[in-house]
């Protein structure tokens, strides 16, 4: 595999990379961002975290946005974000913003026009890491997993379907089982057909009812969240977390919405959280 | 006065707000971000931040990569972004990025076609000043100004012609000397004419050499930016500020380009230095 790099900038005493490569999971290119704190130079493996965005982001938004170098900095944290889906000219898309290109829901797809190209399963789970592995100091014995809306769904199914591979898992306002809501049910029924079966296994509360497991959790979510009660639907992973005993920290965050402005406010939070769970 | 807040998002406790009012120093519709801490509840009045943006940038630019409101909370400082100039269809503009909208460079144009909006100078050292009491609890008796290139130029030049008014001053990467260099000398022929007299009252190197003091000075830039040798200059300020006896903490920040990635990084530094003078 070969990388390209986009760009690069010195940042919070590391560097900020975007990363572009030809994917053999999309059949495209692949653009993601790393950031490689200042411990890098030490010539250590470092932990790694991997950030999946929500609907319409690409690795940009957390990149500027997110306020995580300074922490990742502070304790040594690798962050990965990846695009959430292929994109080009020759790339399958919808005129609505929940499907298609920027919302590939970490999913492979099996249904046309998506097959061919909507792989982000397969993309997260396996071909970015062992890229990343390749090609930066990220110690896989060391990986933590989070996201935001659709990349907190991505974040949780991953982890739950890959038992031992995250020491920590933690989501903002996570999508937590898409198929009960609107946004979930269009998503997977356009990806993977009509199959519930199917749908199942990229449902978090459904993975966790049929037996799936992570040690604990940490999600936050703010209580003028516009989509709340249809899309993320907190209370229904809380109750399949105590059915299942797993310890959930489920916050409801008063007068927070579902953007960066939120995110951006929990992450040292979350990173420091990880960062314990990391050694 | 009247003010219309374009969008308010909770975050790092306190809350974002971007806001639209009719300015009459430019004629036009003028938009500001301003950051309300969570010490705002409380009822005091709080110290306040300027910070002016460099060019191409809108009050947007700093509020979404700028990284400020952590530590703005943390201190109880209300942080105040204006935009750099006035826009618009019936605003006259040029094909470049350095000169019309984007490119104010904090004066009041008395050259066509820029003479009747172009009146930033006015715009952010009186008309939004007054705006800002008027609407916010923000304390002008403790004030702090800094900015990013451009408009760390407006930052200064601002400071040294208004002594008494700032308790401090910094700047990332400011542009130090208009006179002597390209951006500024395009920019103040274009807006003032052909009358170096007064392109020196918008020069911070040629106010110092006339008189004009600031208690003291905190000023970085990173070796790696693009703009350092030609358009910066920062070497001109030092001997400007030896020559005055005005304290300069000039920091050369290794590696460090012209982006908001440098700037995010230094940011926190720069609020707690400006906290801690703002008492």
């Amino acid at each position: 595999m070969t990388i390209e790099i986009v760009s690069e900038a010195r940042s919070h005493g590391g560097r900020q990379l975007v990363v572009k490569h030809a994917s053999s999971a999309t059949g495209t290119d692949m653009t993601f961002s790393i950031f490689l704190p200042p411990q890098v130079e030490r010539g250590a493996l470092l932990p790694v975290v991997w950030y999946l965005s929500g609907l319409t982001c690409t690795h940009a938004n957390v990149t500027e946005k997110g306020e995580y170098r300074a922490a990742c900095a502070q304790h040594g944290l690798i962050f990965v974000a990846p695009d959430t889906s292929p994109r080009g000219e020759g790339v399958s898309d919808d005129s609505e913003y929940d499907l298609g290109q920027g919302a590939g829901f970490y999913v492979d797809a099996t249904q046309e026009p998506w097959g061919q190209s909507f792989r982000m399963w397969t993309y997260v789970s396996e071909e970015l890491p062992a890229l990343v592995t390749a090609e930066f100091p990220a110690d896989l014995a060391r990986q933590a997993i989070t996201g935001h809306s659709m990349g907190g769904h991505g974040a949780l199914t991953v982890a739950l379907r890959h038992p031992g591979r995250f020491r920590s898992v933690s989501a903002f306002a996570p999508i937590v089982a898409p198929s009960e809501v609107p946004w979930g049910q269009k998503a997977l029924r356009a990806y993977l057909g009509e199959d519930r079966a199917e749908w199942r296994r990229h449902d978090a509360v459904a993975l966790i009812e049929d037996g799936a497991r992570v040690p604990e959790l940490l999600v936050d979510v703010g209580d003028a969240d516009p989509f709340l009660r249809q899309e993320l639907r907190p209370e229904l992973l809380e109750r399949a977390c105590a059915d299942a005993g797993i310890p959930l920290t489920l916050r409801l965050q008063p007068g927070y919405d579902h953007s960066y402005y939120f995110i951006s406010t929990l992450m040292a939070d979350h990173l420091r959280w990880h960062a314990e769970r990391l050694g």
